[in-house]
């Protein structure tokens, strides 16, 4: 644990997620986890925890849908599916950093130990066939710098945002030739807005034109960068300064270079969000398959 | 408009709250809209609903709960009370974003006149009692900056975030001596992070003491700062920019300089976050009789 101040706290109140070290016992709730997968929307969450559930041949709970945790409010959801936990985020940075903070305290409270962290999510990608799977190496922010600039008292601080890369090898060996889809890894852009952030051109706002727009994006594709999100960056950041091992997974829903809007089939969609999916449950088992050898060996 | 590429579009999906042109009447169904609040969490704004509609006399809906106009997503919730629309933001200014984009072409698309803007909110108060109502004059962020500093296409762009002084001074009319709380005026400070952003010691990551800490926020009150939370700087940039009247009310939860963690009663807190909703609520209910003079007179 990063912040040795929580030793002095009597209790200490997770507030956006609802849960607290006195009235819940969370080393009894959320002790065994390894893995925890954060997505943005709580829908995708709760079908990614029946998804675990089903993979891992685990008992359901006793409702038709997984139990939400943090049900005590409606910033955000949590479930568990074995050693798997699974948050939403919302969108964007800010709204990550609250939920990661707490969820780093709850991790330290229920005595987890060599847990991996996910981002499973959805991108544009930069010359990519849409409905494939970016592994982020390292995330930039909108202007290419390779770190979180963050505020704190008053103060620009900057925390580098990579991939360890035998956790990145690992996640990558998880795909298979089988697939029906690609798995790339590359440069992830991170950005705080969806539509002047992004070079879109239908947004509310839009100072620029199509030229200005497509040189952006062919100079960010020039640089490496597979794919735009509104999170890694954060994320990454975040894992790097906690020591905690992390990675971004995200499918693409469309390609940029061809267009502003995601004009995929809903039901396509959503099948595609359930490639990124897959791949981080692969993991998972293989990881759930070796821990066992070395129990029983 | 402020983005006349639009008009170029065939048909404008608004994708995060599920609504587009094509299949949605957006000038019959929000035609009559004069004001837009918004807020961070769905419940919230689900509640402020149904007390536009019993305040406004309304007719409530069929179910027991108001529509949820954006129900095909669970990013974020729109509800109608007759002319008020009352929009769900999330947590942090791209959250936000993603939204206020959406809903400024709503209201085009509408062709909505008169509109204003309010975010209804909660915030850490800095020297003052815990459910004071403070109603924002500028944004700045957690350096100070008065104005949203934003990256579009590569680029650095500073946007400025004040309040106009008619509108701020006729909100704060709208506060009553007999008010079981008190209604001030002051800057509010932005940040992108609720733990480190704002020198809370409890969060997982916190690399300064509690001297640091008092000094920072003893200096933030000198600078005028009256409260800190995590969107006014985006809301007021963004409604400076498109042109819209925006103001920004907030219910203080803790005083930060006694503390980092909000301790109050729930069901207290909630009737706090109440009293900025009663203000602005005001706020409509003189601007309609206003209104309603005009086109009887």
């Amino acid at each position: 644990m990063k912040n040795s101040k929580l030793l002095q706290l009597k209790v200490d109140h997770l507030y956006h997620i609802a849960l607290d070290t006195e009235q819940h016992d969370l080393q009894t709730m959320f002790g065994d986890v390894k893995f925890v997968c954060f997505g943005g929307q709580v829908s995708r969450m709760e079908r990614f925890t029946s998804f675990v559930i089903q993979e891992l041949g685990l008992q359901p709970g006793t409702g038709d849908t997984p139990t939400n945790y943090a049900a005590g409010t409606d910033r955000y959801a949590l479930y568990k599916a074995g050693p798997v936990l699974a948050v939403s985020h919302g969108i964007g940075i800010p709204s990550l950093s609250v939920v990661f903070n707490e969820i780093l305290k709850l991790v330290h409270y229920a005595k987890c130990t060599d847990v991996t962290f996910f981002r499973i999510g959805t991108c544009g990608g930069v010359g990519l066939e849409p409905g494939t799977v970016v592994l982020t190496e390292k995330a930039v922010d909108g202007a290419f710098q390779p770190f979180l600039s963050t505020t704190i008292l008053g103060k620009k601080v900057q925390r580098p945002a990579y991939v360890e890369k035998p956790l990145l090898e690992e996640l990558l060996s998880c795909s298979e030739n089988t697939d029906d889809f690609k798995t790339v890894t590359g440069t992830t852009m991170c950005t705080d807005d969806f539509y002047e952030g992004q070079a879109r051109l239908d947004g509310a706002f839009c100072d620029y034109d199509e030229d200005d727009k497509m040189k952006f994006l062919n100079n960010v594709k020039a640089k490496g960068v597979c794919n735009i999100e509104m999170e890694s960056l954060g994320f990454l950041a975040m894992c790097n300064h906690a020591g905690v091992p992390g990675a971004v997974a995200c499918v693409t829903l469309l390609d940029r270079l061809k267009g502003d809007f995601v004009s995929t089939d809903f039901s396509l969609l959503k099948s595609w969000q359930h490639r990124a999916q897959k791949l981080v449950l692969r993991f998972i088992k293989r990881r759930i398959t070796q821990q066992n050898r070395h129990k029983n060996g």
